[in-house]
C-alpha cells in the first residue's frame, strides 16, 4: 500500500512538469526567444512550483501517518484510494489555474483540489489514531497527532471562501496556510491553560 | 515481483489524468470559457473516475491475492505479465470510451479489457489456491479465495454480452458488477445449505 | 539499485502506450470513426505488443539474474546503467518501426536497441558469475546461469543481419528468437555428450 | 523516503526520451524520411544522453549517500525535496538546450539546473556527517566523504562562469567535470602531505 501510494504520489509530483516542457517546442515553433518560454509563461511557472511543495507537503504528512500503522482497515483504504484520487487530479487543477485567467472557477477548483486531499490526510489521521487495529504498537501515536492536518484543512477551508469572495486575491489566499504555525501553538498554549 | 507490479498499476493509474491535462491548454488556445474544459468534456471525466475505480479495485484485489504467495510459477508469471498488458492497455480504452460517442465498439473494448484484468486475476486466484509451491503456508490461503474475482469475472462477461446486445446501455452495463455483493452472499448461503 | 531498476523499467514499459493514446483524439478530430484507431494502426499496435513482450522479457531476465548479487561492483553498476539507456529508448526505437513503414534503417534501429539491452544483460550475467564480490553466497550462480542471455544475444545478432541484409522481413527476423529453446536444449546435450 | 526518492528520479530520467518520441509523428506527418528523426534532431539527442548521465550520477551520488543515513532531521528533508524539484526540472532544461539554439540563457539554465542539484547533494553529505542524529553508526561515514559532491559541486560552478562568458563553448563547459578526478587526488594528495 505504501509502495503504491508513493509511486502514485511520485508520478504525480514529476508529471507537474510535462506542460512546461511542452510549451518550449512551441515556443521555438514560432521563431521567438528562448526567454520567452520562461517571461510568456509565469503563471504556469509559479503554480508548477506551487504544486510541487503543496504534493511534497501531502506526501510527507502521509508518511508521517503511515509509520503508525500495522494493518490496514476499509475505512483506511478507502479515504487513501480518495487521497490518491485527489494527487492525480492535481496536474489537471495546476494546468487550469496556470492556463486560465485567474478566476474564481479556476481557483476555486486548485484550492478545492487540495482541500479535498487535506481533509482526507486529517480523516486518516483521526482513522489512525482512534482505530487499535489500525494503529501500531511499537510506535504509537503522539498526543497532538491530528492537530496539524486538522489545522490545515481548516485553513484550506477559509481559502476557499476568502478565493471565492474576493476573487482577485486568486490562489494567493492559500498564504492562509502560514498561520498554521500560529494556529497550533495558540492551539497548545489554551490546552495547557485549560490543563494548569 | 510486487514492487514491479505496483509500479506499472501506479503509472498507469496517474496516466488516467494526462488526456484531461491535454484538453486544457486546447480550450484556452481558441479562448473559450475555462468552465468548458469540464462542461464540454463530461465523458471523458466520467471514464477517468470509473477507471481510476476500476484500477484501484483491481490493484487491491491483485495486493490481497500476493499476500499469499511466497514463490513464482511460471503460469503466475505469465497470467502476472498479461495482466500488466491489461493495466496498461486500460488508459487507452478509457481514452477511446471517454472520446468516441458511445458505440458497441468503444463500450465493448472497454468492457473487454476489464475482463481480461478481472479474468487473469482469477485465473491467479485459482492457481495460488491450487498449487502448493507458490501458496504461501505462514499466510495460508482463505476457505472463498476465490469466490470474489470468479463473481467479479462472470458478471463482467454479463456486462459485456448487455453492452453489446442492447448498445445504448454504453457501459452502465458495469452497474452488474454492483451484484457482487448479493451472488457472493446467495452463493454462500447455498453451500451452507448444501453442507447443513 | 533494484528498486530503481524496476521503477525504470516499469515507467518505459507504461509509456509504451501513450503513443496509442494520442491517436484517439486525432482520429476523433477527423470525425473518422473509431474502429480506425485500430484498422488505421495496426503497425503502431503490433510494435507496442511486440515491446511490452521485450521489456517484460528482459526485466525477468534481469530480476532472475540480481537475485544472485550481494553488493554491486563498477563494471556491474555500469552496465546496469547503460542497459536502463537501452530500455529507456526502447519506447523511441518502438514509436519509429511503428510510424514509419518498414526500412532497412527503422528496423535495425529497433533491433539494434533490443540487442544492446540483450549484450548488457549477458554481460551482467557475466559478471555476477566470474566476480566472487559480486555474487552471492547463500543463493549461488547455478551452472548454466549465462546460457540463456548469450543464446539471446547471438540470435538477436542473427537477426540483426537478416533484417539489415533482406528488408522485406522487417523485425518478423526477431522470430529467430524462437530458436532459443532448441539451441540451448542442443549446447546442453553437447556439452552432456562431451562430459560422457 | 529513499522509496519516493528513487521513484521521482526514475520517472525523470525516463521522461526525458518523451520529447523524441513526440518528434517521430511530426516528422511522419510531413513525409520527410525516417533518418531524418535522427540527423535532423542531434541537439535533442545529445542532450537527452547528456540529461541520462547527469541524473543516473547524481542518482548513484545520493544512493551511497543515504547508505550512510538512519533517520531523518528536517535540514536534510528539506535539501531532499529541493533536490528533487531540480531533478524534476530537468527535463524542462534539457529540452531548452535541446530545442533551442544554444545561447547563454539556455545554457545558463541548463547547467544551472545541474549547479543547484549538484549543490543541495553537497549539502546533504555535509548534514549527514555533521549531524550524529542523522548519520548510520553501523555504517559510518568514511573520512573523505563529501570530497567528491564538493569538487563536482566548484567545478560545475566554474562550468556555469565560462559558458556565460563564453557562449560559443556552450554546455561542453561541463567537460570541466572531467577534471573532478585529477583536482580529488591532488586534494589527497595534498592532506597527506600536510599530515606527513
Amino acid at each position: 500500500m505504501i509502495l503504491f501510494t508513493d509511486a502514485v504520489v511520485a508520478i504525480a509530483v514529476t508529471l507537474l512538469v510535462l506542460p512546461l516542457v511542452d510549451v518550449v517546442p512551441e515556443v521555438a515553433r514560432e521563431h521567438r526567444p528562448a526567454t520567452e518560454v520562461i517571461t510568456g509563461h509565469q503563471p504556469e511557472i509559479w503554480t508548477f512550483l506551487l504544486s510541487f511543495a503543496v504534493i511534497i507537503r501531502l506526501w510527507l504528512s502521509h508518511h508521517k501517518a503511515y509509520q503508525h500503522v500495522r494493518a490496514y482497515s476499509t475505512p483506511l483504504l478507502l479515504c487513501n484510494s480518495a487521497w490518491l484520487l485527489a494527487i492525480v487530479v492535481l496536474p489537471f487543477s495546476t494546468e487550469m489555474v496556470g492556463v486560465f485567467d485567474s478566476s474564481r472557477f479556476t481557483t476555486g477548483l486548485y484550492i478545492g483540489t487540495v482541500l479535498v486531499a487535506a481533509g482526507l490526510q486529517a480523516a486518516m489521521y483521526l482513522i489512525i489514531r482512534s482505530d487499535p487495529e489500525v494503529a501500531s504498537q511499537d510506535n504509537p501515536v503522539p498526543g497532538e497527532f491530528v492537530l496539524g492536518p486538522v489545522t490545515a484543512t481548516v485553513l484550506l477551508l477559509f481559502s476557499l471562501v476568502v478565493a471565492l469572495a474576493v476573487p482577485t486575491v486568486g490562489y494567493w489566499a492559500l498564504l492562509l496556510l502560514l498561520l498554521s504555525g500560529p494556529v497550533e501553538w495558540a492551539w497548545r498554549r489554551r490546552r495547557a491553560v485549560a490543563e494548569a
